[in-house]
């Protein structure tokens, strides 16, 4: 193992949960090279979770161990897990949906129930609160050092019966695509879509061409334009919009150098939708 | 020494003030592993500080270096001190009362007075107000590489002389515990309290039984009812609310994936109180 | 190289976007030192990406790394540059304006272009929104790692040549200085200002004795009074203004424990400007 170890957490760096967390992993091994995703997932939020696993997993040397805590049911019966995706990153995270996005675009090639004798932290017993610090950060650490192998972890499962999460997929024709916003570009307001780049492609939309693109809330249209198709933002002027590939390998939805999401007032996921036709419907 | 070096401030990680201490530390020894405890303290908020400290620092292995910078008083006479727990943490700090919760939950072993000639850094003889760049982070460095040892920082002084809290310990009968709100846990509104559980546990009430719990502030009850002590938030229904052992071996209060601080408006410290009776006494 | 990287960026945290940075560069070489500058510069902000880098840069040890990514013309064609300062330093960026304060404070030695076929990370052709993962991440971690050498980057280009933004200078007469307001110290609201303590040293205020300063919003004062030239914040009372030479050896001007910028809504650069003269202008 290369002792790389990725914390992800909904605790914000406020308070001393996360640096609790990184001095449990110490004590297990110095050595090791401790390093954040990010601790802003909004309280609770697994879809995100899921999502900003996605943005940087794939992107980290093989062996990798990411630890995930955004647990809206510790203490419940659901199952902590160690997870390998095909790409060789291990991920430790509670069973509740956070490997959805990472399973669509990677692969999970096996997983793991952690057993409490091997991953839990000595005279923890008596906290029910703090998994992160106990259980998941132990184990990582445990896993990223070598101390155990992933072997060690507990009784394999099959990635088929994880917890994923429902509508992940966009709905194709063969002139028209309808998908989700799945998140922002945060600080810069653009769409990103669960449309991949090929499912955009089998459309037949070159760059340059343009696309009869809509955002729906429900049943609502709160957007409706033709968009070009760009490579980049410097492709269109300053305050125009445009569809692009974004740095996810999905579709995007920006102005360039403006916040699209905050000029047309949208919000992601359900209920909303992002339709776009090769053909322009009436507007 | 094992090169670990922890820094907390309440400078915030917007501008490039913690980077530069972190340019100074690498700058004695290029080894150190340095990390983050918070830099979100409220600014001049010498009791968060001390709060935070308590949360972290046990965790971490011997011999760690935390260096905090909290510090309204700077260019004052007030001292600048390094400290050993009892756990054998060492602590890099102006001595305004950052050491309180450390000194009740853990313990001070020893403290020592900084002496310029050892722990102010080459030429910032004319920065009088950056000291934790040009003496916390400095000293700090020298002492978790090894450079200097302990005895090297300067004079040994009693840790009883050193600046501590008022308040912080609860006022216990045989049936009832009058403490204090001492932060929330940030993101999800629980209370954390001043009652650790083994002057909770005194009361003989038992997982599952309830408690009569009041917030005062001051002499206003802003929250009265009883409460079921549990184990974990999973023990009650989404939405009940719970007493609990938090993560740091104190009582909390909450409300299952709820934020009790918010639905009440509580707040902490003076004049925020909290009361929690055996038997219930009249509504 | 000593394998020390530091990112700069206006991505924030709250996503996976710098931790993919991370990814890419440890995927270079495992054993890199990463470190953050900030992540919190305003979007687009290229000035303030500038003022940051020279509050940090000059205290990190010779050889190390910088990568700073505030990249409005992402796609367009302005350069991509490492730049060598006159202290030993490297900064991986755009060229457009972010090595500002650092020729001023310190010196440019030399510069060279990143050239694509060098510096983009493999099967990133695709990608054309995300430099700072597949260009400027990619090239500082192989220049850290020794990979490739500073010769290796592209050909070398003429450090006057190099974008600058205007305005870096105050204008200076023998009793009077006209600045501009730089930066705040975000959370303490002092305000910060491109007048060095040399030039201030010119005027023949001495510690102790008050200066004429007026704060100037285009031809609005909005602020003018005698203030005193201080050592420290605790050389007046709390509540009290001072002059001071503040981290950088600029002159500030602040509210002992209170929050100058706040108090006299005061902001900063076009068309803030501050006036300091030695003899007191009729009020």
């Amino acid at each position: 193992m290369n002792r790389l170890l990725v914390f992800q957490t909904d605790f914000g760096l406020s308070d001393g949960a996360v640096a609790a967390m990184y001095g449990v992993a110490l004590s297990v091994d110095e050595d090791l090279k401790i390093f954040n995703l990010t601790h802003d997932i909004p309280p609770f939020d697994t879809f995100e979770a899921s999502y900003r696993l996605f943005q940087a997993v794939p992107y980290w040397p093989q062996n990798t161990v990411f630890v995930t805590v955004v647990d809206p049911g510790v203490g419940s019966s659901r199952r902590s897990i160690v997870a390998r995706t095909k790409l060789g990153q291990y991920i430790v995270t509670p069973d509740n949906g956070s490997l959805s996005h990472i399973a669509r675009a990677v692969g999970i090639e096996s997983a793991r129930v952690i057993r409490e004798e091997v991953g839990r932290r000595k005279d923890s017993e008596n906290s029910y609160t703090f998994h992160g610090r106990d259980i998941f950060a132990y184990t990582g650490a445990l896993l990223a050092s070598g101390k155990i192998t992933y072997d060690d972890i507990g009784e394999e499962i099959d990635p088929e019966d994880l917890v994923m999460m429902k509508g992940m997929y966009p709905v194709i024709s063969e002139t028209s695509i309808l998908g989700t916003i799945e998140t922002l570009d945060v600080r810069f307001g653009s769409l990103w879509t669960n449309i991949s780049r090929e499912q955009f492609e089998k459309l037949g939309i070159r760059p340059g061409e343009s696309a009869d693109v809509a955002i729906l809330c429900g049943k609502t249209t709160r957007f409706h334009s033709f968009v070009p198709f760009s490579h980049t933002f410097a492709d269109v002027q300053i305050g125009e919009y445009l569809l692009y590939v974004n740095s996810m390998d999905y579709i995007g939805l920006a102005i360039n150098q403006g916040n699209f999401a905050k000029a047309y007032n949208i919000g992601t996921r359900d209920p909303w939708h992002i339709r776009i036709d090769k053909i322009r419907t009436p507007l």
